[in-house]
């Protein structure tokens, strides 16, 4: 017989680990369904902005998360989501490897991606000297060098950690500044391997079976040509709303899921919160992940009492 | 001569401590004022919803929160403000003891205090029998007959809370049912020495120069007066929006200030965030209030450049 959840949990991100900890206070019955324990905090080299700790890598944070839910007895499965069907009450979630799961209702938090440059080779370039997580994969080019495409956070601070174990880092940039956080902004113009590129874009990716050089749309000391055997991408992030908009969810203009301050979309029985919706201000960070998480699955609780 | 901030934040607890992450991390300007560091939250006596943390004292995790803060060399002010007057660029923020300081933005972060029941001599009897918080008073009542008001989370808590040091504790509350996690309620049902009393008011109180009974609006077990040493009264909280409407500041019918989605409010260069706000869905828990303070430091620091 299978078990009928409360509630899946779509993701397991900060949005997801949040919710699944009030869910299960709520005596809910839970279940949580995603790719990647943590999500995207999983990638962060270094978090300074969660309350309460000076500086914990990404992956320390998601285990001191994933450790309570362990002793509250959570439910997870890690596995993709290919497909969420049915309705309020009776809902089937089911995995890449068509694994079914049911649920009276949905919570869908599942963030963001990595955008990509949109360039001719860089689906080729992909592990072959193109990246889009400095933290996953920066020791691959320790004592080479390496170039980052992007200006805010996530582009200053893996040009940041690239500077300690690679000769030279380039730091690509559109605009005429950096944004992001001016803590990080400074350290990175302290540091002397690192070159700023600003104003200028990347055009092209060079290389026979793995990346030798990036092309600019205008030259840098005298050469469109940049030589590097890696390049970071960080670019931004894009809402993975496939699963909720092939439902019928009602997105915003850049794909964000719209809910109301409640974490209702306008499916009935099916939530969102977290980076892949439009609430918070679009500030998509961990302390409003897990405020929005909370928010969802205290309404998720009245809906079952209701 | 006078420092001018960048930022002043009313009120320490969770809303503002985050806010402080942030805007030291945007190499902001900023001092945060307030009568006690952690807010409400110090009066926690577990807190089990925290993400990451699968059971902490509300004292603790405020020491964890402003050890990082001392790290990053934040600046507060431990007193309760008087005042805010002037403008956007031009503040003045004047404690009880008539310190001032100067600041072009507000951050008002004060959050909510106690409701009262409202009873003719519920204020003489404060300190004498009456409580607003029990973990900061409960074990004034150790051995002792006690009642607690209320019917939601925080009653409930401060039920179980008092169960164990107290040989009887009344739950008197005005619903059927009583509200909030069921984890919570169904460990207080276990409990032998907790009687539930639902659907009855308390009207008024007894006693010489302490508290020895509560009246009841309904019999119980054949008598309206129950005698108790000690009621704590936990029956929600109001917003603290006295200084903001003080300014001019709109809020909702309930009270809690107005704010649109980036914390912005009706006064330009005065923002609001965590529990006085009406964001959130009004859902008030450390995990909101963290987003809430998140999103207003990266709305003043936005503030400042433009």
């Amino acid at each position: 017989m299978t078990t009928l959840y409360d509630l899946i949990i779509i993701g397991l991100g900060p949005a997801s680990l949040t919710a699944q900890v009030y869910a299960l206070r709520y005596n809910m019955k839970v279940l949580a369904i995603g790719g990647v324990p943590g999500g995207l905090m999983m990638e962060s080299h270094k978090i300074c902005n969660w309350p309460g700790e000076p500086g914990i890598s990404g992956a320390d944070l998601t285990k001191k998360m994933t450790d309570q839910l362990a002793g509250m007895n959570a439910e997870t499965v890690i596995e993709e989501v290919k497909s969420i069907t049915g309705q309020k009450g009776a809902f089937t979630v089911t995995t890449r490897s068509d694994k079914s799961f049911e649920a009276k209702l949905v919570l869908i938090a599942t963030g963001t991606k990595h955008s990509h440059l949109g360039l001719a080779r860089e689906d080729f370039f992909y592990g072959r000297g193109v990246t889009y997580c400095a933290t996953c994969d920066a020791m691959f080019y320790k004592g080479k060098t390496t170039a980052v495409a992007g200006g805010g956070n996530s582009a200053v601070t893996a040009a940041l950690y690239l500077s300690d174990i690679c000769p030279r880092v380039y730091l690509i940039y559109r605009g005429s500044e950096l944004k992001g956080e001016t803590a990080w902004i400074n350290e990175l113009k302290a540091k002397d391997n690192v070159t700023l590129i600003s104003e200028t874009n990347i055009i092209d990716l060079k290389g026979e079976n793995k990346l030798e050089a990036v092309v600019l749309d205008k030259a840098f000391e005298g050469s469109a040509e940049l030589a590097v055997s890696g390049l970071f991408v960080e670019i931004g992030a894009k809402p993975r709303n496939e699963l909720f908009v092939a439902m019928g969810g009602v997105v915003d203009d850049f794909g964000f899921v719209k809910v109301a301050s409640d974490m209702t979309t306008n499916l009935p029985g099916v939530f969102a919160a977290g980076d892949l919706t439009n609430q918070s201000n679009y500030f998509r960070q961990i302390a409003t992940a897990v405020g929005e998480g909370s928010i969802a699955a205290d309404t998720a609780f009245k809906a079952l009492k209701s």
